[in-house]
């Protein structure tokens, strides 16, 4: 823990150092005297062990080992556990005027590994989540092309696949907090944020089909939705990686992911990635539509607008724990966890303070590390029950080190509700309890 | 095509040279002239093109593209779209005596990537599927220990924690056609198959908590549900890369998947990967229960069973097109994409031939490529229009070829429903109908 990350380059291998100074036989011992109680202290509160087994018989035996499950017939789309319940996303009414326009947030204190499920994806929609009938839909391209052409959603699955595990991420997240606001909770802090396995075709080989002029040098995306989301693109990310998808983790596309198809570019800001996409149009410049200029632009200090920022910067968060994720069994060790991603490619490394910024050690990075893509991150820890702060830094490939609040306030102000990924702290009380607090 | 991997060893890399083989350019052109129309021609079918874009007004615009969609308190979990309710797990009432002993099929014609929604992955129980009270579940480690210990579901998640991505698959996979029977579809020749990013902790850890005694050699796990499933796993297995696991691809375990707790035994046969996980034991010998001695045994030509075959060796199959999904644009340019797994390790390369087994060529893997994970492989193919015979065949890390049939039968008989991993054939007819043979 006397290792100070912030001595050594960006991008020094410092995982297997940590690794080897972590001793994993004490840090368990310490676990199980805390945690694992000895049979024959705990033996009569043992509800579940060794039913039918003569040798041990329990006091109780649970009802759900005395008579028959739930059958296969039940369950053609299976669901959460009824004792998971709490754990779905959530909006908040004050953020925006409408239900319709509104975001609907990731559990990300309740979630685990890497990738998100279908049914907790955070969502934001402009108009609410239509149900599109993929047999009546249609994508256009059109404009700079030699051959415009319509496509059927069926069109469309006859080219080429290609499967992909990228994060999403709405340049919004966290940007209540550019002035000092205080959210409560990782779910509402980092949850608009998500990361799937994104299944469906290079949108370069669709956009070849119908022919690039030389003059087009931007792509049109547009929404079928009552809002008609619109957002131009350069062509160069549109030949690039960008995908044209119809499935995530597997499936179809849920409605409020763009169902029958929309777009994901790879490391940009969320509002990039239509949703319902219907049309492609290819031309000289972007248009700027209005959710690319009164919206989704960063407001700097001198009162001028930044426009297109569309790269999600390396950001990292602490999932675990967090306000909803408590340390609560007191003094001793635990494990932090959690996320870190880069818009520009693969986290390099993730480090970790334990004392507010003073000094930081190197956490494991769950693999495979994927460009684009959440990475979990994780470290021990022995917290002696004393107030503290934890922090994450995430650093990327090309070198770029997520920045202190401060260092992002003094470069683009405080205007913006956009583009936040400054280290984020949490406070640990004494209690165990967890805060969301700024530490300049 | 005229590539015949039969006459090359079994590891040598062939992926780069068929990718350069394969003109794409031409390949896609071939797919436009089938599917995406011209503009001109199509124009006055557009339901969905550019409403409120003043230069281009189609003539009937979608009902949801003028009203509001779902707002977000609808949805705090997610379902598929309903145009996507056939999409779902599916049981065969004949194969089982009732419903809470029975399978639900994964529907694998319908699934895209490699990663398995939580709602699809298929399920086999044989006492049902119990909700399971986490607060009241306990975890027994005992027998040959220094410390016999009981755990609560909190204290297992206070371990060290891992994810990994890993494929389950039942042993009767596709074994009620070891004697010729031929089932109608993917998702009931292959659909006990499901592929998962898994989360908890290494069963090492937990063991080595409680203290191995050197005479211990066999770790027994037994499920909480009515059924007690129990089965003997070796210890070097357990010690090795066995996990105890709490979630699936980032949520809670599902009840049907063992929710609040379960093994995962990777690359081993799905029924050692105990469910609702209550009592480790660990012992010098195998304890020889019912799930191990009057099923999940092979039974071989001579009236012997071989018992303990517990890696699933390497299988493939195509999912596109499959039974489910025939060729519908017929002659022309098809992507022909399936999945591969290998119990020992990762998959080093899939054959894939258009001839019923005359010639081969080798597939584009999607990377990333892991260990003991469904591997999705894809291949340009285009169909003349005349009935052939399509197959897969994978060839894993350690230089094991999937087996014809024929190979299988003479190793082992036909009396097993267990492990059957032959090559698998979809017959094309010419109307692009896709039926399942076996061809010797």
């Amino acid at each position: 823990m006397s290792e100070d990350a912030k001595t050594r380059g960006p991008v020094e291998p410092m995982a297997r150092d940590a690794e080897r100074k972590f001793d994993r036989r004490r840090f368990l011992r310490g676990a199980a005297a805390a945690g694992g109680a000895a049979v024959g202290a705990a033996a009569g509160a043992l509800p579940a062990v060794a039913a039918g087994n003569p040798e041990n018989q329990p006091p109780n035996i649970p009802e759900w080992s005395k008579s028959l499950g739930a059958s296969v017939v039940d369950r053609p789309y299976g669901a959460p556990s009824p004792f998971e319940k709490e754990v779905v996303r959530r909006s908040v009414p004050w953020l925006t005027a409408t239900p319709e326009s509104a975001i609907n947030f990731a559990p990300l204190g309740e979630l685990h590994g890497t990738i998100t499920p279908n049914g907790l994806h955070f969502e934001r929609h402009h108009g609410g989540a239509p149900d599109v009938d993929p047999t009546d839909h249609r994508l256009i391209v059109h404009g700079l092309v030699e051959r415009p052409l319509v496509f059927t959603v069926a069109d469309i699955k006859r080219f080429p696949s290609v499967s992909r595990i990228h994060f999403l991420e709405c340049p919004a997240n966290g940007g209540m907090e550019w002035k000092g606001a205080q959210m409560v909770g990782v779910q509402f802090t980092h949850g608009m944020l998500s990361n799937c396995e994104w299944t469906g075709v290079r949108l370069s080989i669709v956009l070849n089909e119908a022919g690039i002029k030389p003059e087009a040098k931007w792509l049109l995306a547009e929404g079928a939705d009552a809002a008609a989301m619109t957002r131009s693109i350069p062509i160069e990310k549109a030949m690039d990686d960008t995908l044209l998808v119809y499935a995530m983790n597997g499936e179809a596309l849920r409605a409020e992911q763009g169902y029958p198809l929309r777009l994901i570019v790879p490391g940009w800001e969320g509002n990039v990635n239509i949703k319902w996409l219907r049309r492609l149009k290819l031309g000289d410049q972007p248009w700027h539509h209005r959710e690319e200029t009164s919206k989704y632009t960063d407001l700097m200090a001198d009162g001028r607008a930044r426009q297109f920022t569309f790269v999600m910067e390396a950001n990292s968060v602490i999932t675990a724990p967090c306000p909803e994720k408590p340390l609560a069994f007191g003094a001793g060790r635990y494990e932090i966890s959690g996320l870190a991603w880069s818009g520009r490619g693969k986290i390099k490394r993730v480090d970790v303070s334990t004392d507010g910024g003073n000094n930081w050690r190197t956490a494991e990075l769950q693999s495979p590390v994927l460009s684009k893509a959440v990475t979990r991150f994780r470290l021990p820890w022995r917290w002696d029950g004393k107030q503290t702060f934890l922090q994450s830094r995430a650093l990327d490939e090309t070198g770029y080190v997520q920045p202190t609040i401060d260092q992002l306030r003094a470069a683009r102000g405080v205007n913006s509700v956009y583009h936040k990924n400054s280290i984020h702290t949490w406070r640990i009380t004494p209690k165990g309890e967890v805060d969301n607090v700024q530490v300049s």
